[in-house]
């Protein structure tokens, strides 16, 4: 049996780790807390009653005073949070400080300062240009292969996992119309994802380079990039999407640390095209992750998403994000883009999934399009971690509510 | 002579007091601060020596806690400043309190939540449509009248007026290329905007009508939107600008709350296609202002944009971004997009005053197509005031510094 009663094999045992912000049942007051099993150790009364000198970086109501703190902080930490929840010394100290997952809230666990979308599955990429560009030469843009393109999104909408998710209204018109129609959109749909947390920031005008990645970057949460597919197609020529995205973005209420995801570390793809030397990884480590993501609808699995096969990498990403002198803050957020792999059951969005409507999911509570109100959505995912054990990345959550009457 | 020795028809008189955050030579204590002619007035020193109950307001280090205040207060406010800078009897106590501009530093005056930009110039959106699109039978895209199209950009670099821009480095091809190359932007340009800042936040799933758009929006400032328009040229199909804009956007030191603004507020231009009734102004009072904005390239006015030829108002902007349930923070900000007149010493941006650098403007000290390093940029505006006199907008000043060599 391992230490404090964690099954053996259990995703979320003291080889994971994850990072959270909890508060407990008629309590207000928030704590930084580390998943074990299907408890939540209360990390900042911890080393408070540790006498742990890391009582000031985890006895705090939001992650963001552990990102900041950098990399040897991260890794102290964790080394920290590993001994004590491992060493039976600290079993008496630290049982009254487990509390059961069903008796917590979890919070949005960092302040984000900047949320940025990138689209970097070319499953993906291609599947959305066919749709929608049937008759291009190429389904990709000319630029696809040579940068990894991003756009911002709105940070003061991002959401814990378990958030409803009220169905935007707003313009949207079909191409044999004469003129826009406002209304709830028809076409609500997610994107599966991956989000990367930014611990330590960066000057302004110092572009951070690929091998700086892990000086920056904390960890990862899952990622559902709610997407009404009608309002973007109208809005997004030319500036790209707005509306369409902005009234929410869920993410998962555990931050898993990259230091926990070691043993998942793949390359990426193949690169088809010559890279600039910025975002040039050939000699690199592995920049790609093994995360394996499941999405269900109500309950039933739809997808399984394998995010090894995206084609630029977070640490590309963060290099081309900055590349311009483009500051990082702490608590800044970047997506990956919707997870698609290379087969119809690996697709990250209902559009894809269901080629724009002209197919349908056929679940058990009917078929599906789009998403229809009261539909509850969960993407979750795990790794593979030290020794075949997994690593589980928790899940993000959210049900579909109506959309408000028109006041 | 007014009081406290304004001289008559400054524009910085007791009808104008934007706000703004200072601290002292030497000193690193900010605070709130109010412009008055030549000086600032420590707002939060004078509320604390008058025994005033808005100190908790202004005597802060930003103003987001003003902003969070909400109309009531702001209005209180600003009777009660009104009534600290003209009534004789308080001149003792805040002449000590009003320290000459020139021997105060101003910082950005608020913490940005997330920040917009939009694309509401007609004359702007028809000028980069026939100089990007020329073989199109419309310079407009379909969606342009009908919704103020606009996207989210990067809030952790929007610095204050003064902060030096390095200039940006990254991808460009041109059409004959048959590959991207790297290096500095070469088509470095401005944006001549007006920003707006919201103080009252909202509720996400609720969207904010027009009627309640001084219910949330503070005051405006002067923006200038940098862009690289190399960079933003090969990366914006199909999601939009992002490091051609993401490495700085300046903002004025001074925010004008609206409530100083009244006598400059005008119908904005008749409308050519019928409005969706969340963005139907008509019956509205005048959703336009009257603002006049110069821009100098190295102390040579090159630009004389007029603010009130907008087609899209700030109030049917915030009506848009709300409209999908998108919540409001305070200190969220956003960009009116580049403001350009239907004459050609009325435009916005070297893109449009020099035809993508087809043309040179002749400058004293050389002909410019776009910016070179060394060159500094200026935004300066003023509104109609009361009884005739002029409302100061302050300025927004930023200077290009070379790329770093890369490492």
């Amino acid at each position: 049996m391992p230490p404090f009663d964690v099954p053996e094999g259990d995703p979320f045992g003291p080889h994971n780790l994850p990072y959270g912000v909890f508060s407990r049942a008629g309590a207000s007051e928030r704590s930084v807390g580390v998943r074990l099993g299907d408890h939540v150790l209360d990390a900042g009364a911890t080393a408070r009653a540790l006498g742990s000198p890391y009582a000031g970086l985890l006895a705090q109501p939001t992650l963001n005073p552990l990102l900041a703190a950098g990399r040897t902080a991260w890794s102290d930490v964790r080394r920290a949070l590993t001994a004590w929840v491992t060493v039976p010394a600290h079993r008496e100290t630290i049982a009254p400080l487990l509390h059961p997952l069903s008796e917590v809230t979890l919070h949005l666990p960092f302040e984000v300062a900047d949320y940025v979308d990138f689209y970097a599955s070319e499953n993906h990429a291609r599947n959305v240009g066919q749709i929608f560009r049937p008759d291009a030469t190429d389904s990709l843009t000319p630029n696809w292969k040579h940068l990894p393109i991003g756009y911002h999104g709105r940070s003061g909408t991002v959401v814990v996992s378990g958030t409803e998710v009220v169905r935007p209204s707003g313009q949207r018109k079909a191409p044999s119309d004469t003129a826009p129609v406002f209304g709830p959109s028809v076409r609500l749909d997610i994107e599966a994802e991956v989000g990367f947390v930014v611990g330590a920031p960066s000057t302004r005008g110092t572009p951070v380079p690929l091998s700086s990645f892990r000086d920056h970057v904390f960890g990862l949460c899952l990622l559902n990039d709610w997407s009404a597919r009608d309002i973007q197609a109208w809005e997004y020529v030319p500036l790209g999407p707005f509306l369409g995205k902005s009234f929410a973005t869920s993410v998962s209420a555990w931050i898993t640390p990259l230091d926990a995801l070691d043993d998942a570390r793949v390359a990426p793809p193949a690169r088809t095209h010559p890279l600039l030397p910025y975002l040039d990884d050939s000699e690199d480590e592995p920049g790609g992750y093994d995360l394996r993501i499941s999405v269900a609808v109500n309950g039933h699995v739809v997808s399984e998403p394998p995010f090894s096969t995206m084609y630029w990498t977070a640490a590309q990403q963060l290099a081309h994000m900055t590349v311009n002198g483009a500051s990082l803050r702490t608590g800044d957020l970047y997506g990956s883009g919707t997870v698609s792999g290379p087969s119809e059951h690996e697709r990250g969005s209902l559009l894809e999934l269901t080629w724009n409507g002209r197919d349908t999911l056929d679940l058990p509570d009917g078929k599906r399009a789009f998403l229809e109100d009261g539909d509850e959505v969960t993407l979750t995912a795990w790794a593979p971690g030290p020794g075949g054990t997994r690593v589980g990345l928790g899940e993000v959550r959210g049900r579909i509510t109506p959309a408000p009457n028109p006041s």
